[in-house]
């Protein structure tokens, strides 16, 4: 059951000579990539082909490839070739690689694929990369192999070495070494069988290791009172395989969701349209799904107007609020530690999503450079989404109501223990949701008898001797924003009551309220917290265009009372390393490649503020430059403090959390009107237009249309 | 097209005489009621029969029927019934009268129908009841007709009063007139045609009148620097008849959700069970759908436990925020001016829900005592709730995943212009929710040329001269809690750093963080507010029973960010009015016949506290008592407030806000684990035993179940 270092799970993997062959075929594009395809994916052909190219470069030397990703354009040569005033830019990729058997020096490497170069090969300082699930894997192998790990285990009564199971997990501080060596942390579990749950059985050490060298660098025993914790033995089970019997196959009777006539969206190369939309889908290793180039089209201007230039979760953070040692080092950082990208999901029809899907695939490499595939990463469909609107005049039962849909894209990422789904989500009002579903299994851990979970603060007893620990998940949502042209302002908009008295002529009955609008006119300024008390929302307007209508400016509206405040202490670890959990939305001037809030390098990342090679969301705030009517960039941040309950195990009941960014005078008027009602019942006027659909008072039975 | 006063659109009315007829059998039980039928609607029978006793009573006093509805049984009746300790509640209405052609005295009546007698007789004094839509369609007919009125629209130029519309409301404060006089204020629209959209074409004046002498009283014309305000007479149309051409009809392809074999759940009397749920739906003229004696089976100790006794929306406020008369006066308390029950609308498949619906009608009375009944009013369905749990196994891609379910008990109604969705709705992890959309039409008013909605900061221009003004919309959900007992406590739950500091040996890293939970012991430490800096929740726990796992009492846990603070000014109309509004969570002591927060009578209520005949919930508060582990009440606020967009307009766009109660510490563990997964992915182990369903890395295609 040790998994094959050639393999990954849900990966297809294609080697030197495999690209001819019919499998491989598939995954190559036939075609010239759609004009808009520029922030695509690399394809399967050109993946080795960077790596053929970069290990050229650096020949003799020996590298391991962490990353080889599309390089999108910069922001003024996409524009300008959208626009036509440009030729397409050269395609490039952009790619992290770790010098093998030497100095473990990390680079970061662009090739020009288009030119067959590499432009660019910078060395970087005192940063650690991503880790690899092939990175992950190691840290199993070679703890079973050694000899400490071993004795640790003889320690708990553990004699077969294959039962101990091993979660690699990026190590959250440890004073004991420092970017000399690259680090992670195991944290061990015991299966009894196969297919038994190992988080219902979690060990009382960690083993630190050298993923570069692989090395077992030390075992950390929690001792309590001088005593090691005993294993928690009692099975705890989710599988099929033992649930069995106790399966109820008759009461839930099945839900058809069918669409006769096919999908309302329309794909072409990695181009999605759909009901006014426009976007692009995007994927790479680290931000999984990105979605550019989302426009809508206008009803009453006949024109597609641009709304969001590039839309990625770029970061999240979880994390432990159990201030004992070990546990003051599990604060994940999914997605720059990690890479929502490298740990998707291969999606299953009627199992992730249910109707008529698209799915498109994942491309990624290995560590040796080869193209890896993860096929259904992306999961594309409908969903009824419930009435769009309905009136009923009450003098006489004249009714209207539409229903509405969601375009949903998604994806599933497992983070060893967890599970995240992510699911992109459009509304034909005019909003954009991103709803994350968090599920999996709990990170646990064994209680000594001399602990009582009850009179802990830290955690709950999820079943007899294991632990789960208080903590919280707070996402970066970044919005790229081009609302209606490429220079926008965040308006911070707060519900306050008139500050006229009660009894004054201006407000005699004290019922006067409104909306105040504060610019955020700094990068400083634009680091900022909700506010329950004003019901806080933001607008991101285009302060040159106002609404023909409203006369105010046309805008979204970022919608986030799911944020909760970091609630690891000023000047802490997790407080230093995760700046951008501090606020609620940082608002920044656009700049090319400065994405992810984290740094570019989240893995043993301390957090001090100018790192020349890691710079951080805190970095580029201070800077505070203008952000007003700016090419600006917003980081929403939202997620939920879990205290975790017993319902929670042995495996996690779905736990929505959402933000939302709506049309605010953006449009004239109900961008909605041309979605044919699901139900009217009108007059006379047209009684005789329509076939029977409903009746009531003095309406007469009208048509479905 | 002026309503016919002998019938009301949606409403099917049965009179004397009617009762043996085909069509009136259809709405009469064929049953015994079930045991736990005791909270349900009075049938089509009992209703006339308590008017005629009613009316015997008073006679020869001539009566207006207000409301006849179930008198539920007092709480320790009901217990000692169910539990077997007491024979069967005598079965009894209770109605609110109005003596016709004198004093207009209000009285409450109590009808025990097993003995056929009055039990009780109470005048009321100093409060007004409900207007019911009978008594709502006074105010257009009788304006229609007034002189001042057709004054006031002849100033307009208009002539054909056939063509000027009133929309009644309850007043919000007049002080020209008291309780010697049942009032509503008129809010007048022109259309210039049959099915125009008149809340395009809203006038510049108000009617108040007297809902019982059928009298108007005032007609208030707002004059701008002495100006009248011209009709905005530009169409504004979301009716079909108009729209048609504009229709894209192949633009969404259908989505057919269907049920092959049936709904999951079973229905008996109004008896709901479902996927190990069990609750009773019971309706009514203020509240609409009530569901009680909600009970979940627990898989693991094998037994139906009690939740929640009673759930239901009582009451909402909706205060606009302009101060300028005469919009002061408009604060819609919907439920409680007005009646949900009343206002629900009769639904039709396919457009108000999709799927497999199984309906139930509602059961009133008209102002006669006639049984009127909606046919049609409550929709039960289900529909799929996407995941309800996954996990991947990233060694060897071992995989399960199922999914969620959602029942969902939803009505629609129609205050006017507005229109609200309430969905209650339960999912198999042992969630409640209540979602209600908002829809409809936005209260409109007319802009005189010397007035900039762009520079008013109480409304939005949302099209040429037509102004919506900021609002806010609080629900009161009053949920009687029952966690696995009568007696409950109600813990406050933040989330707080940890007081130790950094780099003290508590909490070295900085990263300690915990659920400070503070118990809510009388009534006025239970009226509390949410707070975003501690993600605040609040724990409904049973304390006299801990569960065995976790050594936590059972718990409920009520999730409510969106609850915004009600943005009028202390002491103001709407403040005094609407104390309920004030706070996020108020629990009480179970009190029979304590219902209705805003008081018992809100239609000109003015909100001073201690009102011999209608207390409101600052006054239950007041009393101050205990409510640990006691029987307890919790009324839950919820909402958003709304600047209008010019997206809102003609008709606005679903905006849903949602609140949540969730097992929490209450089973075990997951209670969801008897879903048959959708999909799973496993070993060697099972391989023989289940058909092909998926493949990955090391698993076997294994079965769908």
């Amino acid at each position: 059951m040790a998994p094959d270092t050639n393999t990954i799970p849900g990966y297809t993997i294609f080697r030197e000579g495999d690209y001819d062959s019919a499998s491989a075929a598939a995954f190559i594009p036939d075609r010239v990539p759609h004009p808009l395809d520029i922030p695509d994916q690399l394809s399967i052909i050109e993946i080795p082909a960077a790596a053929q190219l970069i290990r050229e470069w650096a020949s003799p030397k020996l590298l391991k490839f962490n990353c080889i990703t599309l390089r999108e354009p910069t922001k003024s040569e996409y524009v300008a070739y959208k626009e036509g005033h440009a030729s397409r830019p050269d395609r490039r990729a952009f790619a992290i690689v770790i010098e093998q058997q030497g100095s473990g020096q990390i680079s970061e490497v662009v090739v020009n694929l288009t030119k067959s170069k590499v432009e660019r090969w910078k060395e970087v300082k005192d940063v650690m990369p991503t880790l690899t699930l092939e990175d992950l894997d190691i840290m199993e192998r070679i703890s079973r192999k050694d000899s400490r790990v071993i004795e640790a285990c003889r320690g708990l009564g553990i004699t077969d070495m294959s039962k101990v199971f091993v979660d690699g997990w990026a190590i959250g501080v440890d004073e004991r070494w420092g970017f000399e060596r690259r680090l992670q942390q195991g944290l061990a579990y015991y299966r009894n069988h196969e297919l038994d749950n190992q988080y219902a059985h979690p060990l009382d050490f960690t083993v630190i290791a050298d993923t570069e060298r692989e090395e077992v660098l030390s075992v950390d025993i929690r001792y309590v009172n001088g005593e090691r914790t005993a294993i928690p033995l009692t099975e705890h089970h989710y599988l099929p395989n033992f649930i069995g019997d106790k399966y109820k196959h008759d009461t839930l009777k099945p839900i058809d969701i069918t669409q006769p006539q096919g999908v309302s969206f329309q794909v072409r190369g990695n181009e999605l349209t759909w009901a006014g939309y426009k976007m692009h889908i995007g994927f790479n290793y680290r931000e999984g799904i990105v979605i550019s180039d989302v426009r809508m089209h206008d009803p009453y201007e006949d024109r597609d107007r641009a709304l969001f230039n590039r839309i990625s979760v770029v970061e999240m953070v979880v994390p432990y609020g159990c201030p004992e040692t070990p546990h003051h080092k599990k604060h994940a950082f999914d997605l720059g530690e990690y890479g929502s990208g490298y740990m998707t999901n291969s999606l299953k029809l009627g199992c992730d999503c249910k109707g008529a899907i698209h799915y498109m695939d994942g491309v990624l490499c290995t560590g040796k450079g080869e193209a890896a595939v993860i096929k259904n990463a992306i999961c594309i469909h409908e969903e009824d989404n419930g009435l769009l609107y309905k009136h009923t005049d009450y003098r006489d039962g004249t009714v209207v109501s539409a229903r509405d849909r969601k375009l949903i894209i998604s994806q599933i990422i497992t983070a060893a223990n967890y599970e995240y789904g992510f699911y992109h989500t459009f509304t034909l009002d005019g909003t954009y949701k991103l709803e994350v579903k968090l599920t999996g299994m709990l990170n646990t851990y064994c209680m000594h008898p001399s602990e009582q979970a009850a009179s802990s603060p830290y955690g709950t007893e999820v079943a007899p001797a294991i632990i789960a620990q208080n903590h919280q998940h707070i996402f970066s949502l970044r919005v790229d924003p081009e609302i209606d042209g490429h220079n926008n302002t965040v308006l911070q908009s707060d519900a306050v009551v008139s500050k006229d008295p009660l009894g004054s002529s201006e407000n005699y009955y004290g019922n006067g309220f409104y909306c105040e609008k504060t610019p955020l006119r700094t990068a400083l300024e634009g680091a900022t917290n909700y506010n329950h008390e004003t019901s806080r929302s933001w607008d991101i307007i285009n302060p040159n265009r106002l609404n023909k209508v409203s006369k105010k400016p046309v805008a979204f509206k970022i919608v986030n009372n799911a944020c909760p405040a970091l609630l690891a202490k000023p000047g802490s670890v997790v407080w230093k390393r995760a700046a951008f959990a501090r606020k609620s939305l940082w608002v920044l001037p656009y700049k090319d490649y400065e994405l992810y809030p984290a740094g570019d390098y989240v893995c043993q990342s301390t957090g001090d503020e100018n790192h020349p090679d890691n710079l951080t969301i805190q970095d580029w705030a201070n800077r505070n430059e203008s952000i007003e009517n700016a090419d600006i960039v917003c980081y929403i941040q939202f997620g939920l403090t879990h205290f975790p309950r017993t319902e929670d195990f042995p495996i996690m009941p779905v736990e929505p959390v959402s933000v939302m960014l709506r049309a605010s005078n953006f449009f004239q008027r109900n961008p909605a009107l041309w979605v044919p009602p699901s139900a009217l019942c009108v007059d006379s006027i047209s009684r005789n237009a329509f076939p029977a659909c409903c009746s009531g008072g003095e309406s007469k039975n009208l048509p479905k249309l």
